[in-house]
């Protein structure tokens, strides 16, 4: 295949991406943002910078190379270029990157909690807890902020001694989820699974230091399922 | 306009009711039922019994007497028929009813306890807390239940001194929400609404007990805030 | 009826409640299967593994002996096959079975609880609590995960005492729920009514224990009720 | 361009808006309006009052002068319009503005509380937390309600210093939530914005104060991972 083809099949995989993350209600306005790397040709395929969701199409995803930086005269990319440049850099097996502000994975990212393996939704997708990293540092934050958000994800990673491919996602510190893998697809699906076991992992919490010592009366659970059941059943609504 | 025309179009109403309940999400599977009075003709229409939403249709709802008898032959009319035949008998100034299993409700109910008036939400539909019944007796469920279900709710009422016109809603201990009004629309109306209160009043009693002292940092709250507007913003998703 | 027409009516029943289990929020990506058994033909039908919505259709549906083997050249069946096939074992009166991974049954199962009958919504459905059985345990898991899994729900159904009948749904610890019933539609209605009484259930915990003593002014309520109601009304939104 | 197309486009920009807000489910029934002032023909266009979305069109919408009063022969303007025309008064960078009972707003102003700025996703859109005014006194309810609610939401600005560009958005204690913005399409953003940071707040207090020691088994959770990753992954639903 023709490089042009492959960077048009890019752009078609990350454009349709980018709009199943509006789908699976990840994201809000135009909040989040899809890439994908090609390690041979050495570019990256990234959405274009605050563009709505009506006026995006496939052809007008940017091309960068492998510093972040669109080849010819293209539209600006998401502002969260760097992150993404930092982490195909430091990771060289992802092949896709998502960000997002999904409600359950920003609300554990708030917390500054990582979102503890609880069952096996979770662990059939993340091999262990799910880490928050820490916040950016004054200076972190004032000088190449984006980059720098790549920066303190990796050094969590490392420092935990974590398998970023057996673990991949990530919360930054009252910011949000960033999640990867090995292609586009498994990327979102890697975010849509973030958010579903970061709800589940609150409900968890709730009910298991919850309980009630009242329950229904004995003759009304009877009575309810036997007018629905059985041989003297009579109910429909 | 001939009474076969009215009746046409009260079943019409009372189907596109039903239909309703499961668009708005308050019902599950073929929970849930309206019905729908004509004081001048003395018919009740109402949903007939375990008819899926699939096989539903507007000739199908079955028209009744005031003692909730169908009259000649016809589909079974709901379950829940005497219990509505009691309070159409009780509050001469209802049009319709309206039962539904909606979630929230239907938590409060559980819980045994009146929605409480937490705002102007509440306040622009139902004037004053919204009553929870007490469960019903052993004697009450043996014997007509779902009639002593109607005295039950309308035993409250009269002993609290609610006007039911002006909080046209009432949770059955146990079990779930009625709601009625003037017409079917307003009682499905109130249906929507007592969903939509039940669960406010829910997130107010946490938010209200709960705090945090940390915040997100001055100098994070700074970079995003400015980044996206003023003079030197820059970002884009 | 010809084996083969009832062989393709099984196959288009299980693929259409696979697909509802997506419609109805239960399950996310390729998540859950569900499954049929028809006793005479002694065969069981269920989704194939690992196949996606998009690429599923009735003729994909695995057809297997009562021992989760396929019959002749097939795709592979669902991992979950050999749950399944232990359940029908056990229990001859189960005619389909249901396994999701949805949200509100997972939050309980990872708590390690049994969903307590609060309501009647609840007794509709499960005459009881619906239990959640134990985890397994290190050699239970290294041997035949997905066999022991199937042992553990019998072995908690039958120390309970409970009638499977009646109580057609459990929890398996850390993992999540299975349904079942006589029919495949009646398995998936048990899957829809578990998750929404699992959590109904949770808010209902919550509400019981909450209470706060303040309450809208009764002058804000009055304001906001008689400016819509009543002869002195003049809002309109 | 005329004024008479500058009119029909603000009609139909304010129509379309309204619209919006039931989209993104921040409203129910007919709550919520939207309105678009433009400074110049020193007019003011609004949703009628109490008119269905059903019923609604773009050439309904009602055009009044900076007082709220409508210019001509029109339909009845929403009755919030007094509390609109006070806030375009005291604020003349506003171009637009929304009031809607969305459920999270909702909650917090029921509480009485400020959202807090717990992360990015409100750092991004409100420059520190979102107010929630003073309730009304019995004096100002009894008077001009809707335009006391404008003084009210004022006072709270200006005596916290606050910038009212910098955080578009106030809760009204008791009732709910307003926001604005240059634009009308802005100021429907920051009414999404305003429901997605008010229910993450919400969360992220919950699981701030919350954890849990117990975790799943590492060897359910090597199971479980095992066997969907890695050569020796075996697993598909």
């Amino acid at each position: 295949m023709m490089s042009e083809e492959i960077i048009k099949e890019m752009k078609e995989r990350v454009y349709r991406a980018n709009l199943r993350l509006s789908e699976e209600k990840l994201i809000k306005l135009t909040w989040g943002n899809v890439s994908e790397i090609n390690r041979e040709l050495c570019i990256i395929v990234i959405k274009p910078s605050g563009v709505s969701y009506e006026e995006m199409s496939a052809d007008k995803m940017v091309v960068t190379d492998l510093r972040g930086q669109p080849i010819g005269d293209q539209m600006k990319p998401s502002s969260d270029m760097m992150t993404h440049a930092h982490l195909y850099e430091s990771f060289p097996k992802i092949g896709s990157i998502v960000h997002t502000h999904s409600e359950h994975a920003v609300m554990w990212a708030q917390a500054g909690k990582d979102i503890p393996a609880y069952g096996t939704t979770h662990a059939d997708h993340f091999f262990g807890d799910v880490p928050c990293a820490r916040e950016l540092t004054t200076e972190e934050i004032s000088g190449e902020y984006e980059r720098n958000t790549g920066h303190v994800i990796v050094e969590c990673i490392l420092e935990r001694g974590i398998d970023y491919e057996a673990v991949p996602a990530i919360l930054v510190k009252s910011h949000g989820p960033f999640t990867w893998g090995s292609t586009t697809e498994k990327a979102v699906d890697n975010a849509v699974v973030l958010d579903v076991v970061a709800k589940m992992a609150m409900g968890t919490e709730y009910i298991s230091k919850s309980s009630l010592t009242k329950k229904i009366p004995q003759y009304l659970l009877d009575k309810h399922y036997l007018r629905k059941h059985g041989k003297n059943a009579y109910y429909g609504q």
